[in-house]
């Protein structure tokens, strides 16, 4: 069943059932921002939907609420974060805070993370660097499930990498990919739904092409995005996010959400913010960035398609009529959110209980 | 007619041909390495290939043969070069070398560069970092030549993108990639040897997919690399190499091979290096990264596939077996080196006359 929430009140549940599991205030409501964003750009396989499975290692003592973020090691332009194993959200925003603070000083900054768990949208932490006027890179590891060109089974994570800029008056471009054809949580949603899925989205244990759903993660390998082009994108994440910060690599890192609840996952993730105003004047910038989104909306367009839009347009719009009208989360995410309430005991009005 | 030559004496060939049109000493060295390394890794697409057209750039005075590229904006961890529109090449050597002197002090620095011109293979770049034992990252803008997501005509250029990573003892890994399905290079080579094209390559000039090779670059478009991934790799290219730079953008961008041969082409490109020892032990890091490759080497294999292989494994063995039996340069190449040849009244004993 479908539901129609407002931002405040998905927050609001959110940040209490973060606390009811044991999470710091400041943590519960980051991770309730980053979620509750995610979900009002339409990216509901990344939002609210997989709070339950973090309260889950929460409270399991997985995600520790004891712990911050920190640096550990640093020079003006970089910083390696350990993330003492709390939720990944906080350790990310913490990183690209760092990154920030330290672009505005340098031009560029990268910030590796270690003992992070998974982190939801990468997205949101590059546009944590648009929001300053800066632009912003984000990545990070995760087990694999994805096949590398010529294998069989999974070698590399989906790795997702994220990018966006900002525009002046304008919203910031934001483009948001995993390294696989899609993120497994595409594949997983098709399952629930009942649906088979394209034929080039995963491999079965054979390694064979095949539309059945079903077999991710267990009997299964996503397909890498172009095949040994995004393989390769996916060892370029792996170098910055877990070999050059001291992060678990490859079958080290822990499944989040499969794997043993009680344990760190150890995933690592990588933040690069690069300061436009440090190396020219802000408003020439604007002017040639907003100068080639008008090219692009100007561009002709293939059949059916309307306008050619910038990446992350489409989201940015959703999101606006999200804060006039609330959010309408998909039948996925009220069952994981209604199965959070009935283990929380919390049961707001808005929510369908199931 | 194929042939085969020393890895010498095609360097010298190079070296010759550049000096008579008029190009430094200094620069001739410069562009013949990079072009003749790209040979050995077999990329003959983006190799000596290109030199005849360099040459007549530079002979008409598009390619300036007076000026030397340099720093005109800088902070420790960052600048920004003025090719002063000479060979790309020579641009980009001294971009990727400023970068990696300042990312051994800083961790990371970010060098963009402006009125530049084709760079020929992103990848060299990349691995003129690796081989200082820092992670390289380079990438280029270039006239549009492929459609975003939703286009009918091109949109953006096939902005390439490449990276290195050093591994201690073992060879680089080395990623470089076009954001489009492919390379216009590959388009044109399949239309040189009177081939069609697979049929996602290419858009006609009505937008719908088309395997007719002849049609491109007049009349038809690249597709963008997995859609709307590749267009949104596309502007991170544009943004870092052409906006922040203030190189030339999209169509302000003069094509280096069709387009009026006595004037700067303004192409913009950026390159980032990461010094790994500087942000934690460099053997810890190498042991690591040769752990990851033995376990990539050890994935079971797809039908058909005998080992799976990391990024530009296989051009490192081919770069190997030509140090030792020279280059087989494939027929396409053979006829521009003989048309250059020509031009220039130069001609080689191991050249043959077509």
């Amino acid at each position: 069943m479908s539901t129609r929430v407002s931002v405040a009140d998905l927050q609001a549940f959110c940040v209490e059932a973060l606390r009811r599991v044991g999470a710091k205030d400041s943590h519960a409501r980051t991770v309730a921002e980053v979620l509750v964003m995610t979900d009002t750009w339409g990216t509901f396989t990344h939002g609210t939907k997989l709070l339950r499975d973090y309260c889950k290692r929460v409270k399991s003592g997985g995600l520790r609420s004891d712990t911050d973020p920190a640096v550990v090691a640093s020079g003006p332009a970089w910083a390696i974060v350990d993330g003492g194993s709390c939720l990944g959200h906080v350790t990310s925003v913490f990183a690209m805070q760092q990154a920030i603070q330290r672009a505005k000083q340098t031009g560029i900054a990268y910030v590796g993370v270690r003992n992070s768990c998974h982190f939801g949208a990468a997205g949101y932490y590059a546009w944590l660097a648009a929001k300053e006027g800066l632009i912003g890179v984000s990545m990070a590891n995760d087990i694999p499930s994805v096949a590398a060109a010529g294998s069989r089974r999974s070698v590399t994570g989906s790795n997702p990498l994220a990018y966006a800029v900002p525009t002046g008056q304008g919203d910031p471009i934001l483009l948001d990919i995993a390294s696989s054809t899609v993120a497994g949580g595409k594949v997983y949603a098709a399952y629930q739904r009942g649906e088979p899925i394209p034929g080039n989205w995963i491999l079965d244990e054979e390694g064979h092409p095949s539309t059945d759903s079903s077999l991710y993660p267990a009997k299964a390998a996503l397909t890498p995005l172009a095949n040994h082009k995004g393989y390769g994108i996916a060892l370029l994440i792996e170098t910055l996010s877990g070999l050059l910060t001291g992060a678990s690599i490859t079958w080290q890192v822990g499944s989040w959400i499969w794997g043993d609840s009680t344990q760190p996952t150890g995933h690592g993730a990588a933040f690069i913010a690069i300061d436009i105003a440090t190396m020219g004047p802000r408003d020439v910038f604007e002017q040639r960035i907003t100068g080639l989104i008008q090219e692009i909306h100007a561009a002709p367009t293939a059949d059916g398609v309307e306008r050619v839009l910038v990446p992350h347009e489409r989201e940015w719009n959703l999101r606006r009529q999200a804060l006039v009208e609330g959010i309408q989360l998909p039948s996925d995410v009220v069952g994981k959110l209604a199965g959070l309430a009935d283990d929380i005991d919390l049961h707001p009005a808005w929510l369908p209980r199931v």
